[in-house]
């Protein structure tokens, strides 16, 4: 994609702000009703009267779409690809060890009021498709062992990890929130592991 | 405590519902900015313009009273005094198969809109002093090896526990929120033992 005038002032919006804040709303109303993968870009293009290639020059991949839609920080493919370099075998130690300082840094407090919000409202399925379509979906291929298991095997990981930011970040028990993200990944990093490679109950 | 009168009725409230309804309101104020331990009976009677003993009389000891304030359907003493004769060896297992099935039975609803609604309140510390002054002071000096671990050890047990409830209850990822109760505890029961008894990172 070539840079457009606009692209040359920094901290400036690419395209009007009506534009893409209407392209962001139908974005999560149809990401909240349908899931992700079954909503397109054009979906959400014809719901807002734009191009396709507008919303992608805006947003790029669906999955940044969605995280913009949902006001997460970051694209989480950028953190989900780097993984498949990872050994499965690093996996339990190395999800925490990437995951928890995010909750800790500057974007944090984002995240925190993200979830929060969603959890209390209706469109707490945006969170459920986030985990399903995007996380379980990265990793339950390397993990399906025996086949089949590969899901469960993600989401009992995502349960505790799920389980940690709510009592950390939202809850906030001490003396366990003020404990060090590194400590944190270290102590459950034998568990996140088990849950991915271990034998597991009838899995 | 002898019957009253009005105790002959079933299904008939002691006491006038805005008496009650005060002591309540009142009760959830205090427990939400002190704290259960800091909260006394006595400062909620006060607070509603009552006497100590009507406050007993309506609603019995004060984990009773703080279960009554935010909705809980059980008395959390009815399950924690029993699990005094469980040995410490078999709590990862037995934690889990007791707490799940309580979310899956009539009362799950009621418990489920609680903690949405605490979560994304200014409430919060309504949960976090439940896990804090309620679970952790009661299951904490049992698994107190090495000495001061205990507290830690016991909300790593609270994060798992907590992010089951949210995972399967609240966001709902499929298929970890389709199994059963007892596949669930079977599951996490040795991550959880491990947390109460085995050896961790730095403890």
């Amino acid at each position: 994609m070539t840079a457009t005038p606009q692209a040359k002032r920094p901290g400036r919006p690419r395209g009007t702000s009506d534009t893409r804040n209407r392209i962001l709303a139908n974005a999560r109303e149809l990401f909240a009703r349908n899931g992700i993968d079954k909503t397109s870009i054009r979906a959400i293009a014809a719901a807002s009267g734009v191009d396709s290639a507008l919303v992608h020059h805006y947003f790029g991949t669906k999955q940044q779409l969605f995280a913009a839609a949902i006001k997460l920080p970051i694209d989480p493919m950028s953190i989900l690809i780097p993984l498949r370099d990872t050994p499965v075998e690093g996996l339990g130690h190395v999800l925490p060890a990437i995951l928890l300082p995010l909750w800790d840094s500057e974007m944090g407090a984002g995240l925190i009021a993200t979830i929060r919000s969603l959890l209390s409202g209706s469109d707490v399925s945006l969170i459920r498709s986030f985990l399903e379509e995007i996380i379980t979906a990265e990793v339950a291929p390397r993990v399906d062992n025996p086949p089949g298991s590969g899901r469960l095997r993600v989401q009992f990981v995502a349960s505790q990890l799920v389980g940690v930011v709510i009592a950390r970040y939202i809850i906030g028990i001490e003396p366990f929130a003020s404990l060090s993200p590194d400590r944190i990944a270290e102590t459950i990093a034998p568990n996140l592991q088990r849950y991915l490679t271990g034998e597991l109950p009838a899995v």
